[in-house]
């Protein structure tokens, strides 16, 4: 099978194609959707926000906050778009994982779907509940949901848990000055994980982009901690150069 | 705006929507394709294949292996049968990368495309030239190339730098039995960097995925090194736990 059809082939010069916009207007056209994957973290507890279904033979089930993306807007731009129409918040970190396409996806025919991603303080944002239907769901008491969302959010939830080591994004979970504790809460709160407290404290000292603010921790039940900032500038600049292999 | 327009929710049971085939038939349609990034690994080099354009405003210019999307079709399928088609392999490894959707990529009209990623043993695959424009380059070689081409390769060599650190997808380019020094070559080559001789092999070592043959290589102008088959079973058996936190 050749990339053009025959008919526009005719046209061009040595074979080539030479009207783009008839070759463009060949190709089959596809309704395409976004949904984001907001997930927050709320009293040490990974969280996913979820809206009920508006469609009927879904009544009941949970979706992703979604929406098709308009002519002529890029997937970050109907990304932010739809998280904004539908939260009230901006100027969130989203980024995209993948493409979901199975023919099967939708009822209502073929439709694929561009999932992205998000982590949020559910304290630091204000959530404008535009929609009454708008709900925080633990992570783990999730099961059946409406389209593929269900398999989406795991998708993401594994795609959360590796990108949270290789980026920074969840220290904007925690406040501007952070204990070393509450860093490894977070941490083992979305890594599903219990960490050697040793272990992890060695690999973010050694990783250098803590800066010791010489405070501590105020009204704890425990021996006050030292507070900690992340240095955000230092790791922007540095831009990692990967090289520790691990597939272990 | 909401997600429905008007007209579907006069249909539903207290506002849901019961035509779902209208909905999605009310929603913008785009023109998908899907464009395959071939890494491959020939002489301590990593190349990339590509194909001359057959567009005449790109004549002259390069291009990666894409096709338009059929109906019905997953992207990974799609991807698969673009490759098998384009090369004549089949049977290869192929991962989606991500969707590029800027509205200007395409002179034709607007196509998003999904990019997928693959890694092959240019001496394994008999590179069946189905057309004979189909050429290895070398990827620091490349500069110019046509639609947003150059910028894709660019996103999936950083992508593939870092997978093979979380994959032994690389591992696939190295014969049955490999040296130490050979499995080094191979991280420096895609990595672009040098790597530490002890640390590097106390590394994989430590991962324990390396099974010692007791052979060594002949025919080699250095001291023969000892020949390690890499166990694919356990690694498959093993499905890391990520616990490597690293962003520095």
């Amino acid at each position: 099978m050749k990339r053009e059809p025959d008919v526009i082939t005719e046209n061009g010069n040595q074979g080539l194609i030479s009207d783009v916009h008839q070759l463009v207007a060949s190709y089959p056209r596809v309704p395409l959707t976004v949904d984001c994957v907001v997930f927050g973290f709320d009293d040490n507890e990974l969280k996913v926000l979820l809206i009920e279904s508006d469609i009927s033979i879904f009544e009941g089930k949970w979706t992703l906050l979604g929406d098709f993306v308009r002519d002529n807007e890029n997937l970050d731009d109907a990304a932010h778009r739809i998280f904004r129409e539908r939260t009230g918040m901006s100027d969130i970190y989203l980024e995209q994982v993948r493409a979901f396409s199975n023919p099967g996806r939708h009822p209502g025919g073929r439709v694929i779907t561009i999932a992205y991603c998000s982590l949020v303080n559910i304290h630091h944002h204000t959530l404008q509940k535009l929609d009454n239907s708008l709900h925080w769901h633990g992570v783990h008491d999730i099961s059946d949901m409406a389209f593929d969302h269900y398999d989406i959010v795991q998708t993401c939830y594994v795609w959360l848990q590796k990108r949270i080591q290789e980026h920074p994004l969840g220290l904007n979970l925690l406040p501007d000055k952070f204990s070393l504790r509450e860093l490894q809460n977070l941490y083992e709160a979305i890594l599903g994980i219990h960490l050697d407290r040793r272990n992890f404290r060695k690999k973010f000292f050694s990783m250098d982009f803590l800066i010791d603010t010489n405070e501590y921790e105020d009204d704890v039940p425990h021996r006050p901690g030292k507070l900690y900032k992340f240095d955000f500038a230092k790791f922007e600049k540095q831009k990692r150069k990967w090289t520790g292999i691990d597939f272990a």
